[in-house]
């Protein structure tokens, strides 16, 4: 899988989205695709859609929108040249009335007629921009996965989306908050600018050391621990709503699209297809 | 009425708005509001506005998307702390089959509860930022209504919803050509950076002293001409989707909002209360 791994990191998203579809690669999708947008997954039944749509509006930093299927219509058309959302994400989760039933690799057995299929930016594409910035991230180092919170912050609801805002921990040197802080503004498909830093009791974190999903990661003297707004959110709202089905991607499974992660706006443009770097 | 319009410049954007409500004022918005987001409109059936929306997500440019209502609610929550929008803009188009029908004061003898109400971004807000650089725009100085042009760029359709993008033209100092892009493009919220500049053949404008919409305007020697995307677009492809009714602002007589026009998200903040400057 390693050897796979690294000539993925080599390869064009095309061939990468390839490799997923056979079923020769299901692992995770961090480094994978160079500098393209990757993406959370959420499909839900089209009488849910323009509900979950305007949860998305509502809170576009957990939630920020970069693509939309027309209802029954698998291939995601503005986010790359021949993405088929049934069977290029490494591995989906699929909800059954608001509860994790099962992880699978395809959803061709499983497609509905009336799904309707979103695309929300992850924080890779932000961290990145860190990390070239020289800027480390304990997790990434570490090889663990970023520690995320429940916080007393609530989303603006939507229908039957609604919720607590889920954020994301990074511990940065004092000295560098600022200068993290305005790297992050400038993506906002990806989060945008931290929504606190500082005292994590402030946003009703009681244990910065006992994360709700994900593992945990020191805050050392001299360092601020950082929170963003997080793709856990419209999960959390999902598994609120209790939709008959849901699917979402599999944590650090993402989409990876053709659009560039520092494109104006999050639509594939046929004549600039990125490559691996 | 120009007495009204100084008082209303000074005051702030609540009060504004009941004098709207209140049918004291019905004219134009431009230069009312200090540096809050200004909006247009577009009210839909709900039948419409998931590809509406889908319509919005694909042509971010054209169509940024800064609020959206509950079905048959017509107070926008998320823009200001009392916005009602069956009277709180100064004048309204009604579209019947796609065909403009009358133009109306007050919505409240013809809102429908299956109403869903979409507020999109406008480019009062960057020309805003561009003369704060001191870069004059002829078009506010002649108080004239911007030229727009329809163009060879298709939209990315959705569902009944297509047509060709709508730009509006601005003519720029040569040299200070870079320095108006890098402005708007701090803007997305406003239609963001220009889609174009330069030889108006290039995007299908054949003459470009004859715009299809708004007054004319010179683009003399040692200027450039300036293109961006432009909130006509949407309007045109409502018109091309003829749903049996839609609502539309009245051009330049937009939604006043209660959100800072450099505002990270368009997401009313209710203890960030701009006034009028």
């Amino acid at each position: 899988m390693n050897q796979t791994f690294d000539l993925l990191k080599a390869a064009s998203t095309q061939a990468v989205r390839a490799q997923i579809r056979s079923g020769e690669y299901c692992g995770h999708t961090a480094g994978i695709g160079g500098k393209t947008l990757q993406a959370n997954l959420a499909i839900l039944p089209a009488s849910y859609a323009l509900d979950f749509m305007r949860f998305c509006q509502r809170n576009p930093k957990p939630c920020p929108l970069v693509g939309v299927s027309d209802t029954g219509n698998p291939i995601l058309h503005t986010l790359g040249a021949d993405i088929d959302i049934r069977t290029d994400v490494p591995a989906y989760y699929v909800y059954r009335d608001g509860v994790l039933a099962e992880t699978i690799h395809d959803l061709q057995q499983i497609w509905q007629d009336d799904f309707v299929v979103f695309a929300l930016g992850c924080s890779f594409t932000f961290e990145h921009a860190v990390q070239q910035a020289g800027i480390d991230l304990w997790h990434i180092q570490n090889n663990t996965t970023v520690p995320m919170f429940a916080t007393n912050i609530a989303t603006t609801p939507a229908g039957p989306f609604q919720g607590p805002m889920v954020v994301s921990m990074r511990a940065v040197p004092d000295d560098q908050v600022a200068q993290v802080a305005e790297i992050s503004r400038q993506f906002p498909m990806a989060h945008g600018g931290p929504v606190h830093w500082g005292d994590p009791a402030q946003i009703g974190i009681a244990n910065i050391n006992a994360p709700d999903w994900g593992d945990p990661a020191p805050v050392p003297e001299g360092t601020t621990p950082m929170f963003w707004a997080c793709g856990v959110t419209p999960q959390a709202a999902i598994m609120h709503a209790k939709p008959p089905i849901c699917i979402t991607h599999k944590p650090g499974h993402m989409l990876i699209t053709d659009v560039a992660d520092d494109a104006e706006t999050p639509i594939y443009q046929p004549t600039k297809i990125p490559t691996g770097d």
